[in-house]
């Protein structure tokens, strides 16, 4: 047995499919006796990709091997090209070659790219394997590895093909962070401010106060990924297929996803998380511009997204931008657009996001002109 | 509005997922009306092989067109190849290029093939789209298009990958059977003895005595579809996914399946149908030897497959057959052996199927290398 070091439970409420987040310092080692516990008798398929793989690979199959779980490795290249139907395919071969049955286990290590193509694999194989989400990154911590979605993308856009397949365990090892590049943790920060931002601006107000200890590691940074999988986990066992307010979880996407396509989806100019982070800002703009919230609310926000670091304004973004009309098109081909209405998260203030529907596109399209000029 | 003809209809009870299976003449020109009734204003994209396209595509459009609902037809090569990752790859990008959303509908035209393709690529597209099966062949509309099992194969066996997905509705139309090949007919009627056998006794002893009405079609046609609609909507809604006596509806399939992968698939020497009529007789027999069952009844299943030109011996195939080792190396092979365990589906007699699990594989053997000889 090892020594069991603290670390928090989060229950992710789904009835039959109800399952724990453990959050918490060398997890990895810890690996074999909590899926054990939960999947006696399962051998393990392991996703990973080439980074996370030197890096981290040989401490969770150690960390399986002490609890008896065979496993066999499955490694990936790295980056969002991995996202396709070929690496998928390659992946559910390599799993079904290693003779893994129904109740036998996929363990998705590494960040969101890995989580979202092998849960996808796990819940394509035999109509669906148990599933267990290893997060490396600080962004699969605090939102992808939680609340079942995987996908693959599809020349028609991101995340376009894919099933909901919740895993039946998370384990977030908040020491594997420590090896994060530092752009990547701070993306991954303007996906934990947005649980603040959605509906818990006492989390919010602490995260401006608490920041720095959230970024140097230790009790703060578990703390701070905990709030944000409870949150996560609230809205989706009220709302595990998006039909309803789950749709909160895209505040700062819609913008978001249509900078990363304007940007050819080119890491070196704008990861996902700094998409939100922008997103966040002119949602919470937007807001304020239809006189739903206080401009206040909006300046506060970018204030803190800019004190760390991210990016807040469309020319915080390198290179040139497409107009305003060209934006508006990829705002329209993203997915979360209904029958031709346009959906947005938009805000009353900050903690009190809600799903705004039918916003007319004219109104877009000035804001999105004023946002360029600034 | 068309004149309603007479029909059917089965309720599959599965909550929110429930749905209703029509089972009528003429139901293609109804078609329009009975989905939009069910999901105004969806669009469709019909998905279907080159044989039935050739002859039933017109009508299904025709009867959409009536009620105003769009579609684009999406047709793929007749035959089981198609069910691979690179057809199922096309199949959804045809779907995304025609922008259908999420609320919009596929419609899957065809035989089993066709619908566990469709279906499939309907789960999975931006994580499950609305699906209607219009089977156009018996085993479709008895077996595949009730439950919502969909998938495809890979080198390691059949339907490895796939995902559950309920249809919003089933139309079996019965005049479609008329252009059925008089070979594919009865291994569709297999499949329809099977739910006889399995808890129907009743049923078994009508369709003794009424084949020729169900073969010649009308009344009694879609009587014997109705009920084994009936039949599998009630398995499906105690055992939607299959963790418990869902697996009964595999009577035949575990002899079944090994004889399609040891003839190569090649349905010049067996189709699914006829593996799982010689699978139904084995198990019976099967069934008899280890005293569970009377060899009455097996003797009597075996007279009333052979009465309607079914095989029910292995030398009934064509051409060459593996040793009992091979086939048994087939079977441990097959998806339903549970870690190594052996499971059949055995009976006490006709309608009293039940679950055997570790069946000790020397029994098997033993049983096999007789049936090889006789």
């Amino acid at each position: 047995m090892t020594t069991a070091e603290p670390h928090e439970t989060i229950r992710v409420g789904l009835e039959e499919r109800a399952y724990d987040i453990l959050i918490g310092a060398n997890l990895l080692e810890r690996a074999g006796e909590e899926i054990a516990a939960r999947m006696p008798g399962a051998r393990a398929a392991i996703v990973t990709d080439e980074n996370v793989a030197a890096i981290h690979l040989k401490a969770l199959e150690a960390g399986l091997a002490k609890a008896g779980i065979q496993s066999t490795a499955v490694v990936v290249p790295a980056g969002e090209q991995s996202k396709s139907f070929s690496v998928l395919q390659t992946v559910v071969d390599a799993i079904l070659a290693a003779r893994l049955e129904r109740r036998d286990v996929v363990i998705a290590l590494g960040g969101g790219v890995v989580g979202d193509l092998s849960g996808f694999a796990a819940g394509i194989i035999r109509r669906g394997m148990d599933f267990v989400q290893v997060p490396t990154s600080l962004l699969a911590q605090v939102d992808s590895s939680v609340g079942g979605k995987t996908g693959i993308n599809t020349a028609h856009g991101k995340n376009l093909v894919g099933v909901f397949h919740q895993p039946k365990l998370v384990l977030a090892d908040t020491s594997v962070l420590d090896t994060l590049p530092e752009r990547e943790f701070r993306a991954g920060y303007a996906e934990t401010v947005k649980y603040g931002l959605i509906d818990r601006p006492d989390f919010f107000e602490w995260l401006e106060a608490n920041w720095r200890e959230v970024f140097a590691g230790g009790p703060a940074r578990a703390r701070a990924i905990a709030v944000a999988c409870q949150s996560k986990a609230e809205v989706v066992a009220r709302d595990e297929r998006e039909t309803g307010d789950r749709a909160l979880l895209n505040l700062g996407h819609t913008f978001g996803h249509a900078l990363e396509a304007t940007t050819g989806y080119d890491s070196a100019r704008l990861v996902h998380g700094e998409g939100v982070a922008i997103g966040m800002a002119l949602a919470h703009r937007f807001s304020a511009r239809l006189n739903l919230a206080s401009p206040d609310d909006a300046v506060r926000v970018e204030a803190h997204l800019t004190q760390v670091g991210l990016p807040t304004k469309l020319s915080d973004i390198p290179g040139e931008l497409p107009d305003a009309e060209q934006l508006l098109a990829y705002i329209t081909q993203d997915k979360k657009v209904s029958r031709g209405a346009l959906t947005f998260i938009l805000t009353r203030g900050i903690g009190q996001s809600f799903i705004a529907k039918d916003v007319p596109s004219s109104e877009v399209l000035t804001f999105l002109r004023d946002s360029l000029a600034r």
